[in-house]
């Protein structure tokens, strides 16, 4: 209780790789820091976007005296191209993962290994689709709502379910600019058409199909993939947890999930908490058995059952770094194919179990719903029988972590804020508490802080430097993904980091006793952030695009990133980034995404390399909004 | 009937090009030869697929002292997961032509500009898929044929309806190797998911999924394109055309239609032959309107119309140079940004008509099934409103064509056959005439020739010459897309060309009255040749990989051609390639490639630039071929 509270800061976590990467060097062991120096400098045609592969004619470099590919197609054209591409890469891969989520839910049975955990929130959905729940057995309707979500990746003809979960201004808006999304899968099919050879290369043509692209991910994919995890796991509510790598226990078994999907992530969890397991581990000389997490499967499991997080996206090389890794077992996405080398130089087991992601040096579990159990079971005892082929001389655990408090759902901050209320006269189960704080002045807007880790930034730096200067400044943040994990793991999310803050967002987090930042899950989540400015807009009258509120990705790297930047620009969220995509050579298509964008979809991209120029920039546009309209 | 006989060579093709190229210089006009000087030598690094900008930390280039991305991936991972994205670009692309057919046959009515002309065929195809034809409507059952053929592309459940025409031993191989094709969407995007950052880098795994997107393309997307264009457009019967820009005539108005989806050429096409606007040219001073085409949609119409073929891919730009090309339109694929600017040297109108392919530099008229006929007048209109614009000074069309008899879809090549049988002991409707051929060693076998241009290969030379080597050796040859131009352009398909061949083909020929090259359509018409092999092997009781069949791809360049290559390896069937795939970098994913998938498929990849050991390869693999199953 009276525990002193710091954050931790940046040299103590560098100081901490350095020591393990120390043991790296004593075994051999590459590393990213390593890799980056031998992949420095990186070409330039590829970081500009002229570079063009797309038919066997080329290579294509755009320079001055070939201002032209083969083909006649001109920087704009080539640089649009591929970042079409790259967003349907993105948003092929987080819409994937929802589909994943939705075949679970089709397999879910009252005695089977998943279970509806969230029938209310099942009913809900299936009121908003119209289909009837009446006398319905609760897994006859999850079948039909899994088999009608599947649908939506695929059906011939209507655009997605969930886009009418939006203000109806922004729905106009996407059905006059023609980006409203059709089906998921054909976004993605038609992204590829438009940028085969010979096919688009006018750059309003390519920007409009990404945008359409990212709506159907973030108003499609990835709202499959978090609505329906929160029917299958629990929709998150508020519980504490801790981040960073002193999660793990040096006694006991470490198991770190690592990866997306949680219907993997759940289950391992499940069967490390079986006191069957839990006796063989200690057969065995562990005292016990503990799972951490990685990257956004980390956060998914954090957020339902409390499972620290071991770390974020350039940290996953680190849990193998301890010495004290009994498994890493990964689903799809975001894993290093290092980490099979790396392994093989410790006594780690690196367990891959997707036919998705499938690399080198992995031992193979083919993870599927029907066999979830068994599979999840073996992966557990392969752990275990592990733990005696650890190396006591490479053990290190660095013993930093802080303390979190994660979970915040669009459901939970309602109840958060249903908390604040005076029952007598407001309204419950709206966002308007939040909004008069807003309008008020007490708080002067909110950031939603998002993305990975890139080497090209200081790891981590850019997500806590602006997070501490946002809070300072009385701005509320919401956090996903590795951004989240980052300031879990420095503090930020420790609701003594109050004390942080400017006073009126100190005042709110004593009154909803609720840390600055928060954590509302992970990467697919930032749909639920679409869902709470849907609300903040309708509970107030605004548009979406007139609140206070901005996105900012500082440390992204993902083709997933680039999906979710164009769809939280087409909600009507200014968008901030902090590297710089592969657009710089084309002023057309960066004009575009910088500027024209605003007059489709009334919201654009800045681009911002310095750290500090762009915080100052989002409290400046937070302010104009403000000024904008009248408070 | 006695006019002398021989073919066009490749140097009068060449100083026919030269003559043009001079007009463009007059106008100051750009074209892909002098862009090939400036874009050579290509990128060292993209050609042997080891540069990697799936994620924004690099780009990555893998080099001896980098022999790794940032995230650990190596070059055969790289190298795969390049190789499967270009083949879903490619896999897409086919399918989403093929689904603009199945949305043009859900337009179709017996009063609207699309009509069922092949109603045989719609129920053909509706038996097979187990739809109930008897007592129904034809355009009722167009319109359920094409919803069902449209939940091809999307259903949640299953695989693909067109597979069961697969010879069974083939549909056990692809059952077998898990390379069964879903949904095709679902495929296309599981193909960006195990390529985003951190999915898969097994290179077995990557190539795996490249041939199931291959399948999912040529006996899914690929197939309903070809298949319901016959249903609207009518089934190809053989039919007497002209191919080369000798073509155009200089006192009409020329109109070339370029592109693959023969929704729009034919309607262009119709309304060409109008009288009332055959006279409205008149009026303008022309001497009526000739309509050719470039490209697959000149395949199209060539095959159902006779429309005569100006040229093939690395021609489009010539028809321009005439100066005597009133319009160009276009709808998707293989358009050379290029033409924009070239048309404005010109008086040339260059019209582009999808959503899909939007090009700077152009008029855009979006051309859809609802508006068609209107759409097309416009267009008709606009090229001869045209006609009094031409610069007489820069008129020049090369005198050089020659006669073709194209169309032989699969039926009217069953046909043929039937005329050759003795209807008194033979059953007609099969290909055993054609396997009686090659059983009694009159043919020896037969070559698909098929694929694009590309500079890197002297511009159809290795078509032409191969085809010449392969007759003169009675091997039969079916075509397509500009291969198919290729031959037709030459000679090839002229059926005097049967002199040209050893004497079992020249007899064949004779008895068939058929030219030694048959033309197949168009890229996605590939599929046909799928459905050829597919019968020959029933027919014959061998499997697929035992026929003396191989396929062949000299000069390919486009992401089609690989799924293309993909899908035609994948059913059992050897493919030469003329031109390096991005793979090189990688040994282990070459010799999957060219080896290792042998064990899977029955069949690999041969990779030869030198035509003519690219050819011996062929002849000698089919002597083998031969040899094994002892004929």
């Amino acid at each position: 209780m009276s525990e002193e509270f710091r954050l931790t800061d940046l040299e103590e976590m560098e100081a901490a790789t350095e020591r393990l990467l120390e043991t790296g060097a004593k075994v051999g062991a590459d590393s990213w820091q390593l890799r980056v120096k031998n992949q420095t400098p990186h070409c330039k045609f590829g970081e500009k976007g002229i570079c063009c592969r797309i038919c066997a004619m080329g290579p294509c470099r755009i320079t001055p005296k070939a201002p032209k590919g083969i083909c006649g197609c001109d920087a704009a054209g080539i640089v649009g191209r591929n970042y079409l591409k790259f967003t349907a890469g993105g948003g092929a891969t987080h819409s994937d993962h929802g589909r994943e989520i939705c075949r679970t839910l089709y397999e879910s049975s009252a005695d089977g290994a998943y279970k509806v955990k969230d029938p209310e929130k099942l009913k809900k959905i299936a009121g908003e689709w119209g289909v009837e729940t009446e006398g319905k057995d609760i897994y006859d309707l999850a079948h039909e709502m899994a088999e009608k979500a599947l649908m939506e990746y695929g059906k011939p003809f209507g655009t997605q379910n969930w886009i009418k979960r939006a203000p109806e201004h922004t729905q106009e808006i996407w059905r006059r600019e023609e980006i409203e999304p059709r089906a998921i899968d054909r976004e993605v099919s038609c992204s590829l058409h438009m940028t085969h050879m010979g096919c688009s290369s006018k750059p309003e043509a390519l920007v409009r199909q990404s945008l359409r692209m990212g709506l159907a991910d973030g108003w499609g994919g990835s709202m499959c993939g978090t609505e329906f995890s929160d029917v299958l796991f629990g929709t998150p509510k508020p519980v504490d947890t801790e981040a960073n790598l002193g999660v793990m226990v040096e006694e006991n078994v470490n198991i770190v999930v690592h990866g997306h999907d949680p219907s993997l992530s759940e289950m391992v969890c499940e069967y490390a908490d079986d006191p069957e397991m839990i006796a063989y581990a200690k057969s065995k000389g562990a005292k016990g058995i503990t799972v951490s997490g990685v990257c956004c499967t980390s956060n998914e499991v954090a957020m339902r059952r409390g499972i620290p997080m071991a770390g974020n996206f350039l940290q996953q090389e680190n849990v193998v770094l301890t010495g004290a890794c009994e498994l890493i077992v990964v689903d799809v996405q975001c894993i290093f194919p290092a980490l099979g080398p790396l392994s093989k130089c410790f006594h780690t087991k690196f367990v891959t179990t997707s036919p998705i992601a499938q690399m080198p040096d992995s031992e193979f579990i083919r993870f599927s719903a029907k066999t979830a159990a068994e599979n999840a079971k073996s992966i557990v005892k392969m752990a275990i029988d592990n733990f005696e082929n650890r190396k006591p001389e490479l053990v290190h655990i660095p013993q930093m972590k802080q303390k979190a408090t994660v979970g915040y759902s669009v459901e939970a901050l309602v109840k958060v804020l249903d908390g604040v209320c005076n029952t007598q006269v407001d309204t419950l189960g709206t966002t308007k508490p939040l909004i008069e704080c807003i309008t008020s002045g007490v708080l002067r807007g909110a950031v939603a802080m998002v993305g990975c880790n890139n080497p090209k930034v200081r790891s981590d730096k850019a997500h806590i430097e602006l997070m501490k200067k946002l809070i300072a400044n009385d701005i509320v943040i919401v956090a996903s993904g590795c951004s989240a994990q980052a300031a879990a793991k420095a503090g930020l999310m420790d609701k003594r980091a109050k004390d942080l803050c400017g006073a009126g967002l100190k005042r709110v987090c004593e009154l909803a006793d609720i840390p600055p930042v928060l954590h509302m899950g992970s990467c697919v989540d930032i749909s639920r952030m679409m869902i709470l400015v849907a609300e903040l807009a309708k509970d107030s009258g605004l548009k979406i695009s007139q609140l206070p509120v901005v996105g900012c990705a500082p440390e992204w790297m993902s083709e997933k990133a680039v999906s979710i930047g164009n769809y939280v620009v087409s909600t009507g969220i200014d968008t901030f980034l902090g590297v710089d995509p592969y657009v710089s050579g084309s002023e057309e298509v960066s004009d575009l995404l910088t500027n024209g964008i605003r007059d489709w979809v009334e919201a654009s991209y800045t681009v911002e390399l310095d750290i500090e120029k762009l915080v100052d920039k989002m409290i400046e546009r937070i302010e104009e909004k403000r000024t904008a309209i009248g408070i």
